[in-house]
């Protein structure tokens, strides 16, 4: 059996392999600027990991598993321009350094590559495949949609919080592990299973994010933490201390969330304050820890040896404990 | 043999038994407001047409038919945002109606809905299909590219032009045929026969396109003639002038082009009056003509009996008479 780190070598060495450029240079050019900088490529590592536990042939799945990246790639380019986000792993986001319509564009072009490497695989896979990757791109987009609505809705609740963070990051992750199973020729339970343990994973991931943004080590997170009380973002820690803040506690939050991004020091400051005083830290890692328990057991249900079952494990427990 | 008015109806009857609604309504209401504006709906007609052409199943067409329809909306709403077109069919597009950012996301998820339709077919015939429709999807994207390229370009000939509303334009009436004629189980002769007189129709399609936007009658055109002059656009009429336009004719023809749109009817008029002096309008039909006659040679080549031809050839001779 391979290695995470085997595995990751062969999304890399295959992504060497890949060229992005074309003419009119002003469509590629981007694409092939957004596909060099590399990511954490979790998605194809899900891919390959899922294949290789149940046996497959890695070989068929690693152009779907490109495919997928190059999704999730395209979706951060066109959600950068929604967003008017500058800056993404470190460099000018693409409608910043070109302009809103060639990063509508070339977002476009890229979607259809992603389609183009997700049917580079063994046919007979292909309408189960193409089903489970449609239902999965909609599905971000709905996500995407549902986080701009929550910019100016003032009675977004945990659930439907919870909802909006399944369908814009998790289920593109379970997607990954179903893909490489559907891949790999597993059962059908063991399919549902591991696109469950998937989501439940993603949505883990995301409290960990939304945690990482206030809780983290600026040096090892590697950019200014506060950015999501900064902007006022309705993460869980927002939404949960909203939901406990009373009287005095409660104005003081409303107050420190209407100062403006000049006074983003105070800001954070007020706001973490409260946060520790509601214990906002403990509650986000208890909910964390509820999502990863689900998807334990979603993991437990299915019918192979332990062993097999190692890479993912060890890997998810490193997505818990990250820092950055 | 169905009628192309039969061919119609099944169309219309398709579409009016989809549902485009759906949860967040600011993603689907874009989606459902787009579709529900009838248009001409040529490319899921050309589909059925091939496909009936050559004695395949029309049922299996049918939602590829819609999918091919629903990727050209795509790319139109899209489009509009990139071209700051505020009217589309008599009504606001979709970024002017919503917003840009409702523009950018439902269109993402309509091209996730063409794709959903046109795997809706044989399982067998995805492979083929997929590699048609991605091929013809990324060219449509280059041709878009090209088009905006040209707005600050000086140079561009003819031939770049002619390149560009192949891309943009005419490789999807030519993927329309060719789906309904891989649907239908044409040989591959004939397939690569189709595709290009779809290719070269769409050529013509567009010069004629060009053609109304200056000569035709207001009232018949259902829009003010001489848009394309007002907005300085590179059109085969615009650039064949330049290449004709000598001495005083060319410095007339570029003051009449650097008059603003506040000006518009004189330079309308102005521009039109040269046009009509280097005799453009006789050109652009010779132009025309000539990729009519390069399908003809394609039709000729495809090995069934002329009367199975008789409503392509039928539909073809309409689109070249239109007023609209």
């Amino acid at each position: 059996m391979l290695s995470i780190k085997e595995l990751q070598e062969k999304i890399t060495l295959a992504f060497s392999k890949q060229t992005f450029k074309g003419e009119p240079s002003l469509l590629y050019a981007p694409i092939d600027y957004t596909l060099s900088q590399s990511g954490k490529r979790l998605r194809p590592l899900l891919v390959l990991i899922a294949c290789e536990m149940f046996q497959g042939d890695i070989e068929k799945a690693i152009n779907p598993a490109l495919g997928l990246e190059i999704f999730h790639n395209f979706t951060l380019l066109h959600d950068d321009i929604m967003d008017k986000a500058p800056i993404r792993r470190g460099k000018d986001t693409v409608y910043k350094k070109w302009n809103t319509n060639i990063a509508i564009l070339s977002g476009d072009a890229m979607f259809i590559l992603a389609y183009d490497y997700v049917i580079k695989t063994d046919p007979t896979l292909l309408p189960e495949l193409l089903r489970l990757f449609n239902k999965t791109a909609i599905e971000v987009c709905e996500g995407q949609q549902y986080d701009m609505d929550f910019e100016t809705q003032n009675n977004v609740s945990i659930d439907d919080y919870i909802n909006m963070i399944r369908l814009k990051t998790a289920v593109l992750l379970g997607c990954s592990l179903k893909a490489g199973a559907i891949i790999a020729g597993a059962n059908k339970n063991d399919i549902e299973n591991i696109y469950e343990f998937g989501v439940n994973i993603g949505i883990a991931f995301q409290l960990k994010d939304d945690l990482l943004d206030v809780y983290s080590d600026v040096k090892k997170f590697g950019k200014i933490t506060g950015g999501d009380i900064v902007t006022n973002k309705k993460t869980f820690l927002y939404l949960k201390a909203f939901e406990l803040a009373k009287e005095e506690i409660l104005s003081k939050l409303k107050k420190f969330f209407s100062l403006d991004e000049s006074d983003s020091n105070i800001k954070i400051n007020g706001v973490k304050a409260i946060y520790n005083e509601l214990n906002i830290e403990e509650l986000t890692l208890i909910e964390m820890q509820s999502y990863y328990d689900k998807a334990i057991t979603n993991l437990n249900k299915i019918k192979i040896q332990d062993e097999r079952k190692q890479n993912l494990l060890l890997f998810t427990e490193r997505l818990m404990k990250r820092e950055s």
